[in-house]
């Protein structure tokens, strides 16, 4: 059974939309962002609401091919589209978008969005060692600062930017703390269950309200019995490129092949719950500590991307994964070439099978991928 | 009749080898390079030579798929299969690679070609306008420089550094000219065969003999008489991804059609003719004056890319352009997102047709593409 708070989350982004129009009409703006290196702590610290705008699903996709190439990430395509055929609430409701260089594809779709809507882009390094890098990302975040005062005729002071990194901080170690009930099969949900609360991240109006409903949950949670409902079922870890409530046909299936996606190594799922925001640096230089800790992101944009290896490897050891499965959406090049080196590692260090996937938005490869994926866990059950 | 001297840069590339071999047994080292942003005025100051190592044939793209996604770009996949398959002389004898973080799906090919040859990596940022772009670009330069001394056990003065500067500034300056003739039609060579020439500036073991031979081809050209000889014939500007012997079908096409491609509007053409690099600051801070002028180049990966709109109305104004053939490589992202607003620039600003293609290096669309150019010349004509 689920645990009676659990329902707060489901029901979350279907209220986030009043809870946005109630802040609006009390003065605050709304910046719609793509990407976790997008710095939520300036937004909020400068009186802002974020909004997380990647679209999920294949509606808008035709509408975006009049402009975008066909041959692109679908991601891209649904965010695009959303925001051309102006279908999304969310797009709608946003005062600005900040951007980021992530990946070529994105780099150049907003191009074409900031024709739609004030847009700010944010250069974003792919270096994560070099302290030339640091320096650089951390002017970049100065500058985005900069729009939202300049833009909101708002200061943002140190203090206010501490707080919010605090925040952050507390609300990540309650995901961790929720995802060690997962692991630990406390909280009995599958995988897709668990990706609609991860979601609600990306819709947080008040943050402390948040981080209250989380701690709600997660003592709830501690107060049930472990129930070992899931015994016998293959542990997965899916990583790669991200998920959510329409592009979820992988976990889907996985899920309907018998299996638990244990963890989601992407940025929709657990990829940034473990880098804490410094706050003895940020203390001293708040700017300097969100610098340093979004440059660790394990993003493919990353090159080398040494992050993800160690990360995925914390997963596999401390969570009991039994089997990986590496999603690309079509075309995410980054992604897509360190699949290669992704798959090689695991296989070599752990010895458990790996499946790589490259699939798009459409119901058209369900029965390939069910055939495929099929196999993979009979792999694991006879391993 | 084609001048006397054209036969020296036709043959130029089979001739290079030995020359390479000549060099090497002197003491001299070879750096390998993948992109016109590789400073090789640095390479040549250390006392090195560049040798261009794009891959322009289809033969080895089978090897990269082993390790390499499909649904990636030709040339980083032919570029990869020629270095594991060992099959490029001019990869066998680089001594070293350096890679530049231009697009994704070079940035995360480079990480495995990091473990067939030392490899030196430089972070390019995508931002040409800001002066923290140009600080971080400009390390990233230092960076490789100290690169060359520590691994050749050589030092870069600034005065072999000013001189190879000046050095390129002319080889660019002859090139300037060479394609004035061109323009003018009185070199009477096709824009296939203008490319043969253009491509020895990827493998220059001399730079002032090549030099020399440059202005020699130049000073003949000048002495015959201006032949109308393509009088009538749509005048073609190509733009998009690089071409080179092996993949420059788009162009056979064209000229086969009865048309001249009089501009090459890429890395392997005339991109980066019109971005001198400025002496005057040059002579007090040669790194500085190497970075502000590689910054500058109109390549898709800059975002937003000012200059490329700059230079193809440059050349559509000056050249007699009465066409634009856009060409991406399958899934070069960016070039083919940037597409979209370069059709709709010269659409809307000089009323001639653009037809925009993505390809690859295979032979399967050839009847395709021939189909649709016909369509495209037809147009002009009657235009």
């Amino acid at each position: 059974m689920k645990p009676n708070h659990w329902n707060d989350f489901e029901t979350y982004n279907e209220r986030c939309l009043l809870k946005l129009d109630q802040a609006r009409s009390t003065g605050r703006f709304i910046v719609g962002v793509y990407c976790i290196f997008a710095p939520v702590e300036l937004i909020r610290a400068a009186g802002g609401i974020s909004v997380g705008l990647c679209g999920k699903k294949p509606d808008p996709i035709a509408r975006a091919e009049e402009e975008l190439p066909a041959n692109l990430c679908p991601l891209i395509k649904s965010s695009y589209g959303y925001a051309a055929s102006d279908t999304c609430p969310y797009f709608a409701a946003s005062d600005v978008i900040v951007g980021e260089t992530t990946c070529d594809g994105k780099k150049k779709m907003f191009e074409l969005l900031g024709r739609i809507k004030p847009l700010h882009m944010m250069y974003l390094p792919s270096n994560m060692e070099a302290s030339h890098a640091l320096d650089f990302w951390r002017k970049e975040l100065e500058r985005f600062r900069m729009f939202l005062e300049e833009r909101f005729g708002v200061s943002v002071t140190g203090e206010a930017l501490f707080r919010q990194i605090r925040l952050t901080n507390r609300i990540q170690k309650e995901f961790r703390r929720l995802i060690e009930h997962h692991r630990s099969c406390r909280l009995p949900v599958s995988g897709g269950e668990l990706l609609v609360v991860l979601e609600t991240r990306g819709f947080i109006v008040d943050p402390e309200a948040y981080l209250h409903h989380l701690e709600t949950l997660n003592a709830e949670v501690e107060a049930l019995p472990v129930v070992e409902a899931r015994a016998g079922m293959p542990r997965i870890l899916l990583t790669g490129t991200p998920v959510g409530k329409g592009s979820d046909k992988v976990i889907r299936i996985l899920e309907n092949a018998g299996t638990v996606v244990i963890v989601q190594e992407n940025c929709t799922g657990m990829k940034s719950l473990f880098y804490p925001i410094d706050e003895e640096v940020a203390a001293a230089d708040p700017m300097q500590a969100l610098a340093m800790r979004y440059l660790q992101l394990p993003c493919s944009c990353m090159s080398p991307n040494p992050n993800r290896f160690r990360l995925l490897e914390h997963f596999i050891r401390n969570f009991g994964i039994q089997g990986v499965v590496d999603m690309t959406w079509q075309c995410c090049h980054t992604y897509n070439i360190e699949a290669f080196s992704v798959k090689r590692h695991i296989e070599e260090r752990f010895h458990i099978p790996v499946l790589h996937l490259e699939t798009d938005y459409s119901t058209s490869d369900i029965g390939q991928l069910e055939t495929r994926i099929e196999a993979f866990v009979e792999r694991i059950r006879s391993g």
